[in-house]
């Protein structure tokens, strides 16, 4: 395996990786950073070849075991950089760094570029502003077989790297797209894909409605929730029974009950049937 | 409202307030912080009554609505300090502060001071390490009505000021206590409670049980899941399906959708009933 080797933290690759930590250089350059083992594991499962590897034996739990990842990745044409434990952590940008960071390509799709199935489950989130959130929602829709994650009038980009670590990669495993709100809906009208928008402004409970069909769960920003525009293009409004004091709960949560009631109700359908 | 005027950073009564960012502090003083308007509107409806509360109008969102907070604490005999907005940056630990804090007696109940009715829903977290998962949960059982949730063999304290925070104050509405896991399992079993585990290792799903009568949901750390002790307790090891790559769900996203599997099937057999 050819490699290069950089123990200098002052090499000026670093500089341009670190960069990409803001937003500006990832739309710039349409990439982003992978950090991490597991992270980096599924990328490269799901088809991910990545631009180039940093790794750093030093930092690895288990350097034996887990180097054999940078050789997979070199085997399919990826650029290996080996790094001194400081030039590592030069760039790390989490706590506990474990020895592994990856450049990919930036996921810059919209709904045109889908293609879903007939019974189609999607997941569409409107100007979700934590990247903490979006991660959790898209585990969530791995977990769930979501067949898509739909950003609209996003507010984060999708290559944020806390959202890739939230994600635990799956932002690299389930299809993502971002759009503007009134793009997404059309797309989800013209396939005849009726929406379900979670609100607390309405008396119709989310277990009411039936999942079993083609179905988009809509949720909305942490403070505002979803706009009019959203609600007033659902087919149904549906909210989470609530009895506490707070009277909120995180959107990721929510997704994640509403999209579970959904993949109860599509199994007990598929055994009844 | 008598009150008291702090400007300086130094002030040693400041250094004192910092000092409860500590576990060890937090537990030799039996005390832990609020902060933020929301979280500390939150406990006071839950009837806590802080030790002293700290304020800098300079900070607020809204200045003359929301000192009101400020003088409904006095007006219970709690202390009121006015800090200038140096000295309020000095002890606030989250970003873009908001002007409020709060000192509060911490919680630390165990179970055998919980009174739950005949019909419980209990939550028990075995081990959970992040203090966001805590507060996400805890946002869950507020909003779902579960009765109590129990920290068996804890990790983090429930005055973790990033738990209280993350919680949005819940953890001073819903009833919290810890307790080693076996005293956990053994009030369960002493009060007929039936236990039902979050595992992967199952081939029953969470949906195939019956949560109507009285039960505990149990889930276990972000890492190693439940230990033996708890699944060997249980009534039912429930999966919940993941058809994903990934294959793990949040820890906070797994109790919710239980849990909310359970307030489903209780209230349509209140419904039916």
């Amino acid at each position: 395996m050819e490699e290069l080797l950089i123990t200098s933290p002052a090499n000026p690759r670093l500089k341009a990786l670190a960069g990409l930590r803001r937003r500006r250089a990832r739309e710039t350059e349409g990439r982003t950073l992978i950090e991490g083992f597991e992270e980096l594991e599924l990328a490269l499962a799901a088809g991910v070849v990545p631009r180039a590897v940093f790794y750093c034996p030093d930092l690895m739990a288990d350097p034996d075991a887990q180097v054999r990842l940078v050789r997979d990745a070199a085997a399919q044409g990826t650029e290996v950089v080996r790094l001194g434990r400081a030039a590592f952590e030069k760039v790390a940008y989490r706590e506990g760094p474990d020895g592994f960071l990856a450049v990919v390509d930036t996921v810059t799709r919209s709904c045109a570029d889908l293609e879903v199935p007939d019974r189609a489950l999607v997941l569409l989130c409107e100007a979700v502003e934590k990247p903490g959130n979006l991660g959790a929602m898209l585990r969530t829709a791995d977990a769930a077989g979501v067949d898509a994650v739909v950003a609209a009038d996003p507010v984060t980009d999708w290559g944020n790297p806390n959202l890739v670590r939230a994600s635990k990669g799956t932002v690299f495993s389930v299809p993502v797209v971002s759009d503007p709100t009134d793009t997404a809906l059309a797309w989800l009208a013209d396939r005849g894909i009726p929406l379900v928008a979670a609100t607390p402004d309405t008396d119709v409970e989310y277990t009411e409605v039936d999942y079993t069909g083609p179905v988009a769960v809509a949720v909305g920003a942490e403070k505002t929730g979803l706009t009019d525009r959203v609600l007033a293009a659902a087919t149904h409004r549906v909210r989470i029974p609530m009895v506490g004091r707070a009277n909120s709960l995180n959107v990721s949560t929510s997704a994640a009950v509403i999209t579970y009631e959904a993949v109860r109700q599509r199994r007990a359908a598929t055994r009844g049937g």
